[in-house]
């Protein structure tokens, strides 16, 4: 399996909101051809920054299949508006 | 649960070396008071970076607990020979 993580700064005051956005945005991404898991954490030095872990069966599957589908409009729509700037996204490896 | 991340940057060339260390280091801190689970990815796009996450039971568990015992001598003596640099270590509140 491939783990996506991406670090994803909020615009300060909206967490809550983000949060909310975030558990319909979970709901599209489950969605995708190739999905796992997805896992949200908040930070505890920075509480407006999250981690967003989800486990592909591919790199293209992440890539590819979501990043060029629909799905990827509206998972980004949900959540793109309380973005204070662009998420880092990074791949993974998962060995045990 | 608190996720703990830390991000590794390996000496290129040492990576094998780093995972067999590695291998040994977790059956160390798995031994932590608090300690839930770890899991060790490898860099797609930087093949020398691993993520680390360590579930913890509190952060108390992890900087005071663990990282004040022997057991983290222990841990660090088998993997810090192979860092290129500090691990980045950061915590997470793990909504699901």
């Amino acid at each position: 399996m491939i783990m996506e993580t991406a670090f994803m700064d909020i615009v300060p005051g909206k967490e809550l909101e983000f949060e909310a956005a975030m558990d319909k945005a979970k709901a599209v991404v489950a969605q995708a051809k190739g999905f796992h898991v997805i896992h949200v954490h908040r930070g505890v030095e920075k509480p407006s920054t999250y981690l967003i872990a989800i486990g592909w069966d591919t790199l293209e599957d992440h890539m590819v299949g979501f990043r060029e589908s629909e799905l990827f409009t509206q998972w980004r729509g949900l959540i793109g508006p309380f973005f204070a700037n662009a998420p880092e996204v990074t791949h993974w490896n998962l060995f045990d």
